[in-house]
């Protein structure tokens, strides 16, 4: 197939190494230059092309942020021939479907996948193996489903109102936590001993917290109320342990540690 | 060497793989039979010892929770012939200090070292290499500096009381957040849509939340006040984005991305 993609970032590098190692052929297109550069000089894509010509190809990939994937959208709708596979990667579903209105071949998709870092060098096709990638059921989904299967992805169809519920959830929460925890321990950084002791645990926590606000950015602008209330829930929750530690509760740090080891055992069988 | 591991678990398997490819004889002692034959079968000890067994080699590491570490510390000062090295590997450095006393040969230690999961089915002796491993200079200090070594950290003095408070801010903290999450994220857990939603942000938020209680509870007995204090603050920190999300203050969150962004960089790179 002739695919092009549109965003030579992480993912859209890393989608271009995964469908080439399948043996497509994948075109990239990037308003920064070296980021387009980069992704070619590593192997994620065969060639460059402008948004016009990755247009004429068979499937169009928009693998750049939120408010980019909009515009690009209303770009698309403007009657010009289109692929008859257009599949987008962002992180929300309902503003984007709100974008394409009726635009024909168009699949909003969401593949639950991510690495440590930004950027075509840190892309790796092995991000999206054995994850879930939620798809909105439309006309080119077949297409969409081979494209998604070949990653290593299992693909999910999800309802867009309910997929946008849950990632603030299980996707903003961590990545809003991790920045917070960032700013916390940044305050106190210069203290003596504390370079001395981070270790594999802070740093996990942290790993989030390197994220890209442009890609950030349009997402919260979309979800602001959502996420601010399961913020607000859980600074109770810290406040709750706090509270326990104060006291020095042994008792309820106990029940506490009991029911988050059990809550993440049954969160991640859940998703097998 | 010699050497006798109490504690078969996650860290002192770990420590008995990776002793072991040194070349030294390595015994395992665990009051949990099962653990004990599982870190044997895994190849992490020669054989099993008793305690007073353990007490004969010619070094004796304590790999076992804080508390149980301070009893053995005081049964050590028996008077009864100890071991030229007695090393021991818990998180705090003030409590064992304190139960150790004049005892000879003992260097209290600290290595930053861990991975998701417990017990000695998830032992690996690699998770030491490059980190930190904190130590209190002492009379053995020599061999313990060896052993350290010879796992693949690299030995850091410091000093006991900058040890502990500074561990809260970079162990304590991000485990406190990781069991606060997982409660937070139970309570929704059966939401529609969220099963489908589960990726590696989330996975990695929670990996912490596996911890078991037996070997936090006598660490946050001893640091209750200290640690209150920073889920307090970061308490404060999670409010203060609610807000900004709430206001839709785009310039707001983006200043918080761009510093957590920074930090994380910042933090990262004085541990070098």
């Amino acid at each position: 197939m002739r695919i092009a993609v549109v965003g030579t970032g992480l993912i859209g590098a890393s989608l271009g190494l995964a469908w080439r190692a399948c043996g497509h052929s994948v075109a990239g297109q990037d308003l920064d230059a070296a980021a387009l550069e980069a992704a070619i000089a590593m192997g994620a894509f065969d060639e460059a092309v402008g948004f016009e010509e990755a247009r004429r190809r068979e499937a169009l990939v928009l693998a750049v942020p939120l408010d980019a994937v909009c515009a690009m959208l209303l770009r698309l709708r403007d009657g010009a021939p289109n692929p008859a596979l257009i599949l987008d990667v962002a992180s929300l579903q309902v503003p984007v479907l709100r974008a394409a209105g009726d635009l024909e071949g168009f699949v909003a998709s969401h593949p639950m996948a991510g690495r440590e870092g930004n950027g075509p060098a840190q892309a790796d096709p092995a991000i999206f193996r054995g994850q879930p990638w939620i798809y909105q059921p439309g006309a080119a989904q077949e297409a969409a489903l081979r494209l998604i299967g070949e990653t290593g992805a299992h693909p999910v169809p999800l309802e867009a109102e309910l997929h946008d519920r849950a990632v603030a959830l299980t996707s903003h929460l961590p990545q809003l936590l991790a920045v917070a925890l960032a700013r916390a321990v940044a305050r106190h950084a210069g203290e003596p001993g504390v370079a001395e002791v981070v270790g594999p645990g802070l740093h996990g926590a942290l790993r989030l917290a390197r994220a890209q606000w442009s890609m950030w950015g349009p997402l919260l602008a979309q979800q602001g109320a959502r996420d601010a209330a399961l913020l607000e829930e859980l600074a109770r929750e810290l406040q709750s342990l706090a509270a326990a530690l104060a006291a020095e509760s042994q008792a309820e740090l106990h029940a506490a540690f009991d029911e988050a080891k059990i809550s993440v055992g049954d969160i991640f069988r859940r998703t097998k």
